[in-house]
């Protein structure tokens, strides 16, 4: 009865083996039958790539949940097999998965569940990846041909197609998180087994990130508790503290790639089914016939970003611009009356049209990088980012660009342009009565109580719209689809409402946890990636006038690891676990505001940076020239830093290089061994010393004398033994002479 | 009667087959036993390192010449083979050689005379390089230990070992630069295959450098004529062509590399005779025992370099501005008597001083590289380069930097100063006589004369001295011996005079031809990249003042091709043909320069374009300011191209680089037919498509069902047709549904 009950409970945890689901949904436009076709299609697709399939009722109306399972085992190695031959072709293994002698045979299928059970195991992840791949190539590769936007009449009805969670992985890996302070080697290796590198790296680098920042926490306090806000002393370590953890996290990505044995797999990323060629050649290496498209015309679109970027500034800029101009007006110079109320017309503007430009421009964004067209994954999502970064750029770090180096320098020279907001304002008021100012002051503390806003208030809100948001919208969905079905169970009585009710008992908890998976929303990494590097950016440009920065963060990030994981295991649909070498086009972005770090510190300290407070104006010449001369001298103490810290950062020898190294030379000179015990082993024979002296007296006598005219130079001398005597004798010659010449 | 004239003609001109010759010469303080002692040894030695000997006389009294030859073709092909497959090991190329499959057979021995006739021939080069490596590797490692300044009481008496010049391919060689305008790419691979990598990447550069300056040659004639100096858009063409020409010959290098199968050959460098090891450890790739030497001790010992940098700029720095400050005091400010003799006095102050110098700061370079004690000879040549770089920096270009950015600005202000003089020189005078002077005047011409001086006087003296001051030297030397042994046979008549009368006539004028080479110097390339990347310099730095400057490289270099190749052909041994995967250490001179050049430019272009002719003090500050400003602007404008151009550059597919690319996949996929061919070949059989779909329909089958609770979830829906079955009836279900809830 015990045993049961168990066994019931792992039945109601498990995940009956299923892959892939496959979420069908008829479009209110199609026709039952048109469905009907489809499906049959699709389910003959599938079974024809080697799937099993398994067809349930969905949650919503017209929906279907399609389960398919890769059909064999053999199936599956045989797959695994070619990909990681492939992998090998192109570079990114050292060594080629080794040839069962003969697979027919008894001994060739115990070596071959040797080689994938023990000797390289195929990971989940792997196993994952392999059997999307299966379902998603078009079906003269050999794949189903089924995917979500796909083409073809049949995946107007795909939904998606996502991999389940592994329940009971995800409890026991949101358990740890509990229990200990930051993740171990182990765990990401874990995360990379479930999830893919994709994912892991991101992990990789939040934990690279979380114990870099200890430092800059721990000494931002001490910074903030001794030296006070814009201290050179804290720009310098801060600086320097960048620079080291940026080099380090360019050795530890490509470490990390070299030991998860994806070093070079973005060579061979997915292509991009959206992608369309002009015309088609042979490709240089492989010697396939590839799909090309004009570089020219590709250069051509992308220049389109300059204008993209103007357009950014201008519209984003404008709207910041214009706002914290209002804001100065009201809260500085207006005295008039309800400005209780008109000091949040600038949060209000700011609200309503921000995140409306922001939309905007993110779908001008993607608009532009498919007009780009590119050929893989990849560069798209590369190219994207780079936009993407822009838009991020603006609207996170102007208003602090603003504040610093336009309000508090030119603040008087600017203050009476506001003007126009009273002269506009007047218009509004009875006539003849002036509107009511008062004469404006510099606020000091605004610069701080800025950075302050953008480094913990922002953070917070961030992480609770990100962690609570979605979980009070599922709350509140589920609620109310129990209500309505519950209202549905009530009013009607025909066949739609026991829906669920027709689930076989022992699936009855399993298909309810797909039904809800397949309403949660797709993982995108590059969401989270794009928080981190902004907040990198708050770090290294603005941290000087706030030291406890670091601290805020080192607190922010021990939540968001936590709140990333359960974002993933709890409101995301399981990620496809792709591969990736790297943190791709986020690295650049590291890189460039580390350097703009350098420059926005320096002038920082420059402006803030003064025991009475008063700051004037820096448009007294000698001002503006000390400011620049800082900023060079800044900027190229940041260079020559970085070059010193990236030749010794190369000089360490990091595990993975080493091991990619020692397995590289271990694998050829295993294949020369067994190659010399295959044909003749003259040459390379015995272990090199002395091998040459040996060879040569035993060749030397074997080789035929030849008879040209230049033989009889070496024949004159015939041996050793009288080019000796030759010798001798010439230095006795030599010495007899000394002799005579010194009697003489 | 006449073929035996050729016979001999061709016998005069052949170098016998001897590979190296070994200098024999017994010092002074040697007795001549221990010379005879040593002779035995050495010839023992030799022979059991797999060479034939044979001893003549030398033409120093006390000196032998020992012709070596390698063995045996089969003894050099088994070498070669070997040093084939370490190259391979070792990442440089990309395939193995293939493995004749037996030596002993005919077949086998046929297949390997093909092999090295045709398929991969050997090239003097490699011949003479292998051959040299056995020659001076230490016994235990099958060499014969034979090296000058090596180790053992041998090599004192060794003073030199070189291999001979081919007189019938350099004459060839020679006259081919007579005819043609340019090196053709035929002709590096012909230098390549005589002199080893190391010089082809030097003519290599030469020519990729001379084509480029074509460029800026025509543009400067035209902005001379047009523009006139020191206009901003001669300074970004001049700016944009540098970054052009250093990203192109960046890609260049790494694409000769590959063609000539020596990529990442610096990394198996052979070792240097001389490093001393802490303590003995195993290689983590090799598994081999390596010597090692604490890094950190290393570290202590470079940074020795920030000191020396000072102290050669303290030194040479010290003694070129106070030459200047005389020279102005005496041509500008001075007026008294003996004012034309006096003129001379800076410049024989520098002629004295800055070669001693010089040598000094060199020699202290030599020790201080010494003391850092690298490894390898690549290491060694790169830490000596950087500081010889130094050296150099200070003597080219601090004159034109003092007087473009301290004599021209601040003249008003340090002029005043200049009377440190006029009281020393009164001292002299006879008391109460002020000394006469003028009142002072900014010469302004005088930037542009120095920079002539630089780019056109000082190129031709640094031509002549190298060209014309060695052959006569050498004519002089051999009149000098010619009349001395002249005398010596007038006055004595013992047995020393006739020593070359001993000569066999069939070999007295190849003895004669060897005796002259063993009195030449040695060839050292990185004089000549020296003398290239100062001269680049120029061009970068300070063409801008006078932009015919590229007009006059043009010329130099178009003699300086042929004349280096005169050196290498005529004036100096034959090199070692030692290989290289790069120009090594200039690359980075290259780069700063290029980068220096930005920030010079800028400045020059600030301070010297006035169309009114008056520069104005950079002291007042708006000016000082805007200084600044342009300087930073040009610097960044420089790093974004930069950028840009790295980006395009990289995005260009180099031959080499794909040809790479092509061998690597060739050889794997190649490797992967034979092994599956060898081996059962059910994965890696078929071209992949639609093998998944059959595979799948074949071992689904055949895959044996287990019989978990999961599997019942499976069982359900048995088979593709049950499931299409179940999923039409859903979707029938939810048709008629809908219907339903239409009609009520």
């Amino acid at each position: 009865m015990a045993g049961s009950t168990a066994e019931s409970e792992q039945r109601a945890r498990s995940n009956f083996d299923v892959d892939y689901v496959i979420h069908f949904v008829t479009p209110p436009t199609e026709s039952p039958a048109e469905a009907e076709a489809a499906l049959t299609q699709l389910l003959t697709s599938l079974t024809t790539a080697g799937f099993k399939t398994s067809v349930r009722r969905g949650r919503a109306p017209a929906s279907l949940l399609i389960f398919t399972r890769i059909a064999s085992l053999r199936l599956l190695h045989s797959h695994i097999y070619r990909a990681r031959v492939q992998d090998w072709l192109y570079g990114v293994r050292p060594a080629a998965p080794p040839v069962p002698s003969s697979i027919s045979s008894a001994e060739g299928a115990a070596a071959l569940d040797r080689y994938f059970g023990q000797e390289e195991p195929v990971t989940e992840a792997e196993r994952l990846r392999l059997a999307y791949a299966l379902i998603t190539q078009p079906k003269n590769e050999g794949g189903a041909g089924v995917s979500p936007k796909g083409p073809g009449p049949v995946n107007k009805f795909v939904q998606a197609v996502f991999p389940l969670h592994d329940h009971a992985f995800n409890r026991r890996w949101l358990a740890g998180w509990s229990t200990k302070y930051s993740l171990e080697d182990g765990d990401i290796d874990e995360i990379r087994d479930r999830f893919g590198e994709r994912v892991a790296f991101y992990f990789a680098f939040l934990r690279s990130y979380f114990a870099f920042l200890l430092f800059p926490a721990a000494f931002g306090f001490a910074a903030w508790l001794v030296l006070g806000p814009c201290s050179w002393v804290y720009a310098l370590v801060n600086g320097l503290w960048a620079v080291v953890f940026f080099e380090h996290w360019k050795s530890k990505e490509v470490d990390l790639a070299v030991q998860w044995g994806v070093r070079g797999v973005s060579r061979i990323q997915r292509p991009r089914a959206e992608f369309r060629f002009d015309r088609e050649g042979v490709d240089p290496v492989t010697g396939e016939v590839v799909k090309l498209y004009s570089p020219y015309k590709r250069l051509a679109r992308q220049l389109l970003q300059v204008p993209f970027a103007a357009a950014c500034v201008a519209a984003l800029g404008g709207l910041i611009a214009s706002c914290f101009a209002i804001e100065i007006f009201i809260t500085e110079v207006y005295n008039g009356p309800f400005k209780q109320y008109l000091t949040f017309l600038p949060t209000i503007l700011l609200t309503i049209f921000n995140p409306t430009l922001t939309t905007l421009l993110t779908r001008l964004a993607e608009k532009l990088t498919k007009m780009e067209n590119y050929e893989t994954h990849d560069e798209h999502t590369a190219s994207f980012v780079q936009k993407v970064f822009v838009i991020n750029f603006i609207t996170s770090y102007l208003g602090i660009f603003l504040t610093a180096f336009v309000y508090v320098p030119f603040a008087k020279v600017l203050v009476p342009y506001l003007d126009i907001f009273r002269l506009t304002a007047q218009r509004f008021t009875a006539e003849g009565k002036p509107l009511p100012t008062k004469s404006w002051e510099l606020n000091p503390g605004r610069l701080t109580k800025q950075v302050i806003y953008f480094t913990v208030t922002a953070q917070i809100v961030n992480l609770a719209t990100e962690v609570i948001v979605p979980y009070v919208k599922q709350k509140l969905f589920k609620t109310v689809a129990k209500v309505q079905s519950e209202l549905g169970e009530k009013t009607e009585s025909g066949p739609a409402s026991p829906t669920f009710a027709k689930d076989h008992p022992d699936e009855a908890k399993f298909l309810r946890r797909v039904r809800d998976q397949a309403e949660l929303d797709e993982y995108d990494v590059t969401i989270d990636y794009r928080e981190m590097v902004i907040q990198f950016g708050y770090l290294s440009l603005f941290s000087v006038v706030w030291p406890l920065t670091a601290c805020s963060f080192l607190v922010n990030n021990w939540v968001e690891a936590r709140s990333d994981a359960v974002k993933i295991a709890t409101q995301c649909r399981r990620p496809i676990p792709w591969r990736a070498d790297s943190i791709g086009p986020w690295l650049n972005a590291l890189g460039f505001l580390s350097w703009l770090g350098s420059i926005t510190s320096a002038a920082l300290v420059y402006l803030f940076h003064a025991s009475d407070g008063n700051t004037g104006s820096i448009l007294d010449l000698a001002r503006g020239w000390a400011l620049l001369l800082s900023i060079v001298f800044a900027e190229h103490l940041y260079l020559a830093v970085q070059l010193v810290v990236r030749g010794v950062v190369k000089r360490l020898d990091s595990p993975g290089l080493q091991k990619e190294k020692r397995e590289r030379f271990a694998m050829r000179k295993q294949l020369l061994e067994r190659m010399a015990a295959a044909g003749g082993d003259v040459f390379y024979g015995g272990s090199g010393s002395g091998g040459g002296g040996a060879a040569a007296e035993t060749i030397g006598l074997v080789a035929k004398e030849d008879d040209r005219p230049e033989q009889e130079f070496w024949t004159r001398q015939n041996g050793v033994e009288e080019a000796i005597q030759v010798g001798r004798a010439l230095i006795a010659e030599t010495a007899a002479n000394k002799t005579k010449t010194a009697k003489s």
